[in-house]
């Protein structure tokens, strides 16, 4: 079948699973492994998209749960789609829904049919099932669209496990059949199976089975142990097709992201750049720094003196210090547009190291400066 | 006496006392009539200094109460002045730090030596002084300092200001006399007298004389009517020479503005535009839009359409109102940079209108739009 999503392999390291390539879409190339800055609300907080666009992100993700809440799918779909509505015109993801739903213990009932749940903002009551979550990521006009699926929660025993994921594949059935505008926006497949080998095994096959654009595997960083995800995620990843991208959702710390790659990860995500930044912490190549910190009172010396981002070439320590202790917004928007510039340019770094193949000496380069090991 | 900064006086209204003017200063030109955005903290709300220069404003204004408090004006000084700490080049003017400790009611104590209060961040005790208040200027490193003065409140009784006045007046001469970096710091003076014509008449001679190379009036808006304050502020005007600039601390509605320019003032500052714009409202030639409101939902037309600021030229006002409504920082920078554009380029019109000859046609059109009368 012909997508409207295309995966071109470059080189993949000859000691690790780290795989260099580019994701072709509509709106443009995805250099990969790529770390994709998250825009909830239809906003990368404390970010103009140009800002975005400048920290070199060429794909952002926007949650389908939020905004078919506030403002409406049908209100985004009216003002054009969301690239228009956000002024953003290079691709966006987005999720389907399901992860935020599945969080909000007590607050939701599933069935066969999907999950009805109450709304964080008003505690209305609505419903997400295969069909609605296309429906709605198709007035959102993403590029790539995230099939309906439940996150098993952790721990969950084996037939627990085996029963959603059961519902989950129908549910991908149901997500396939809903899903008309093939020739714009591409439909991935999500792989489940919990900490449980077997099922991880039949939910891979499943989803290769469908022939579909790409493929994520989620139900992983749900509680876990570190090393547990990290073994479950390299034996699901030996499943996937090598011509199809692989994206592990919802993470974003450099460990992480050098971990997922070298187990042949593609896509990543995460609001922790951002995130981090609005309660004042600095990414940088010598570590976390928590911009409060009295030690960067006099320290006139850029955020990180590696990076060559508008906040490093503009400010000082101890400006963005002053602006954190002074609760201005201005320290978001510079320690989000830092920590976004940092996380990308490492990406940037994994993938020159990977056409070097050293991929694994600039892995400990990196966890040097980072995590000082 | 030679000044770092000088008046140039372009032309005078036919019609009222409006004049359009340039300030020249060591860091360059500023068109006059001005609006002076304020950037309290060092910073302007919410918006890169960029983005404040793009709106077109030629000078901003910083507070010399906080900065001493928070980060410190000897930190400030350390980092090579409040230029580069904020990455601003242009021209910045601080007040003395006055107006603020005397709006700190029960928490100062004012004597013949200047006055001690506490500060809003910890409570703990400091003294403003003239000599004080001119050191942390120049400690600052702003083109244009205030004299330190008191404003006395409204209303107060005549034996009051007078007492107050006399003491303001001694102020005045212990501030030039602590100011030594003439050559690149102008330091201007305040007039007071509340609302008694014989005490502003003898403040504006005491203040003339000095030759300062600007002059401010000052104790109005403090709770009087608004038919009060244009008077005296006309009669006041007056007492002034024509080859210095004016300024009226404090003010920033387009009606009072319209209305000080028409008395002859030069210069303008006021927090309104980035204030109102962090409570969701914007300001266009239709008037104050209050975004959150429900009429605005399905609106994709811009703030104003008469605006071509980066908000106008990208946003819509339904988007505008889904970021206010979902609280997101990037509502505070579209609207902070929209309402900046909006009252600089009011300014830049009531220039050209000077020019022109048509001041009082263009303060109707305005009126006619903004106060639909």
């Amino acid at each position: 079948m012909k997508h409207s999503l295309t995966y071109e392999l470059i080189k993949k390291d000859s000691r690790t699973k780290a795989r260099r390539g580019v994701i072709h879409t509509l709106r443009g190339d995805i250099q990969t492994p790529v770390f994709m800055p998250v825009g909830t609300q239809a906003t990368v907080k404390a970010m103009r998209p140009e800002q975005v666009e400048e920290s070199g992100a060429e794909i952002i993700l926007a949650n389908t749960y939020h905004l078919m809440l506030r403002p409406g799918h049908k209100l985004v779909e009216e003002a054009g789609g969301l690239h228009k509505f956000m002024n953003w015109n290079k691709p966006i993801l987005t999720d389907s829904g399901g992860f935020q739903v599945f969080s909000l213990k007590g607050l939701r009932k599933i069935t066969e049919d999907g999950v009805t749940f109450q709304s964080y903002i008003d505690g209305s009551r609505h419903i997400l099932t295969p069909e609605i979550a296309v429906e709605v990521q198709t007035s959102l006009g993403s590029d790539i669209m995230m099939a309906f699926d439940e996150c098993p929660p952790y721990p969950a025993d084996w037939h627990y496990v085996k029963k959603s994921l059961d519902r989950t594949n129908r549910w991908l059935q149901r997500c396939k059949d809903a899903h008309h505008n093939t020739e714009k926006q591409a439909l991935f497949g999500i792989m489940q199976g919990g900490m449980y080998y077997d099922l991880r095994k039949e939910s891979a096959e499943k989803i290769v089975e469908m022939d579909l654009p790409g493929y994520s595997i989620g139900g992983l960083s749900v509680g876990e142990p570190k090393e547990q995800m990290l073994e479950v995620l390299d034996y699901c990843v030996d499943f996937l097709p090598d011509n199809k991208p692989r994206y592990v959702m919802g993470v974003g710390t450099p460990d992480y992201l050098f971990e997922g790659v070298e187990r042949g990860v593609d896509m990543f995500d995460c609001v922790l750049p951002t995130r981090v930044a609005r309660n004042g912490q600095a990414m940088t190549s010598e570590g976390p720094l928590n911009m409060k910190n009295k030690r960067f009172e006099h320290d006139f010396t850029p955020l990180d003196h590696k990076c060559d981002c508008y906040t490093c070439r503009n400010y000082s320590r101890a400006y963005i210090r002053h602006l954190v202790k002074s609760n201005e917004i201005m320290a978001s928007m510079l320690l989000s547009n830092h920590n976004l510039h940092f996380l990308i340019n490492m990406m940037k770094g994994i993938r020159k190291s990977i056409e070097e193949d050293r991929f694994l000496e600039f892995k400990k380069e990196v966890y040097e400066g980072y995590y000082g090991k």
